[in-house]
Parts: structure tokens; sequence; C-alpha cells
């Protein structure tokens, strides 16, 4: 959420506010990828990284249809959540030397990134619905089945593969 | 994670730095609930907080046991989400006049904190069972379970009642 909140009066306004919030958390992601995609070591990691750094762009927009359909300005406003999410994601990926354990400790901050837009898409298309727009939830749908489905690809990379190098 | 990342050099070590981070988060979130419960207009909701509060307070424990059985001390590491996580979950409790509408917030404030949780719990139980600890992974695994039902929980109680009132 962020420093605006003052403003909200209605549940529309928390609408509005929430979805300048992922609006802001969308962007930061796409600027935090491509360091992750640098730091990973596993071809398949980098891969789906910058795949998902693919559907980050598209998210960015599908979020801006949604302020045009709602008739609000595409405008962000400041998330403290998703600021410290990537500060940690940071942290790890400057200070873990080994690659196998760097790689694993990149798809744990991938997966806590995913969860917080999870967390946030699926109260978005909640509200839209309940707010009788339809409409927009279905587009906000859109990019919450594509946070899941990374999320699940995640975990199975680090099930099948990452972690166990982690561990040798 | 944290401020001692450049101390993890095998994937025990990072193990137990997400250990660190889930026992900061944990603590954190029992300080929060608090004022989410006092915050909270609708009764079944107040009884959720309060009840999770609870939860919250045996999931301490639980993490304090699995630093134990892993020979390690318990020990908090700063943990950058969770505060901005609970950082927005304060400004919108303080800033959302009508009762209603700031229910619903709350929720997503609180669906945020569970989320964190889910991903870092998540991530503990595929990596102690990596690390040829099941039984770690299994205490691990009740907070998590638990977590996902506060989760479901609060969709529940969202899209059947409090939503309706925001939208009114």
């Amino acid at each position: 959420m962020g420093l605006f909140s003052k403003d909200i009066k209605t549940f529309d306004d928390l609408f509005v506010h929430t979805l300048q919030d992922i609006y802001y958390a969308e962007k930061k992601i796409a600027k935090s990828l491509p360091t992750m995609i640098e730091k990973a070591s596993d071809p398949q990691l980098k891969a789906d990284f910058k795949h998902h750094l693919g559907e980050t762009e598209n998210h960015i927009l599908r979020v801006e249809e949604v302020f045009k359909m709602h008739g609000a300005k595409p405008k962000t406003t400041k998330c403290p959540a998703i600021d410290g999410i990537i500060d940690e994601a940071d942290e790890i990926a400057g200070d873990v030397a080994d690659p196998h354990v760097l790689d694993a400790a990149l798809i744990a901050a991938a997966q806590a990134v995913e969860h917080y837009e999870m967390t946030r898409y699926g109260t978005l298309v909640a509200w839209a619905k309940r707010l009788g727009r339809p409409d927009c939830a279905s587009v906000l749908a859109k990019n919450l089945t594509e946070e899941k489905n990374a999320d699940s690809k995640l975990t199975k990379l680090a099930e099948s593969k990452v972690n166990l190098q982690a561990a040798e």
C-alpha cells in the first residue's frame, strides 16, 4: 500500500489503491529480474527467470489496462512490502558464494515475490467481482494464474534438481 | 533474510539463516496482531485474528524446537520483507475510516502476511527434507498447514461477508 492511504474512503478507493500497489510492485520486479537472471547458474533457472521477465512486462500492461477500464489513471504508490522482499533477494544474491546454494536461495527469494503477487491479485480479483467489475477481475485473474504457474515451476525445479545440487 | 548473509556458505547455513528469518517474522507478527484485533470491527474477523495470535505464539515455540533439533541456538535475523509487509498493514490500519472498508483492508494485509509465511515454510520444509531432516520438516509442516488454513479462513470470511459489507 503506501503513503496516500489517507485518501481511502470507499471500497472502490481501496481497490484503486491496491492496484497502484501491485503496479509499483510489478515495475520493481521487472527492474530486479535481470540481476536474478545474471546471478542464476542453472540454465533452466536462468530460462525460467527470463520467461518470467517477459510475463512481468505483460502484467504491467494488463494492470494499466485495468486502470483504464476502471477510469483511473495508471499510477504507482510506494509499496514497502515489495521493497522489503526485493531487498532480501538482493542481499542474498550478493552474499552467497557457492553457485548451487545461491540458486536455491534465488528460488526462495523469487517464490517470496510470487507469493506477494498471488495474495495481491487474489484480493484484487475478489474485490473487482464484488465491485461489479467481472471484466477487470478477468484481466487480473490472468496475472494471478501466471504468478501461480511461475511459483509451481520454481517448486518443481527446486525439488527435482536445484536443492539436490545445493545439498551435495 | 538479513544482515548476516555473508556467513552463508553451505545449504545448511542457508536453512539456518532462513529459520532465523521466519523466527524474526513470527515474533514481529505476534507483536502486530493485537493492533489488528483492536482495529477489526467484524466479530468473526476479531475472533479469527485472536485465534491466529494463539497459533503464532505456538509457531514461535515450534521454530525454537527446530533450532534445538538442528543443534542451532534460536536467533533472529532482521527480515526486511516482513518489516515492509507489516508497515503496509499498519499504514492501512491507521488510515481507513470506514469500518467495513477497513475490515476488507485488514484481511488483505493479513493475507499478505500469511503468504509470506507460507512461502518461507514451504521452502524450509523442502530444504529440511533435502538435508536429511524429515523430523525438522515435520515440525515446520505443522506451521505451514496452519498458515494455509488461516489464509483460507480469511478468504471465506472476505468473500461471504466482509467484502459485501465493504461494497455497500
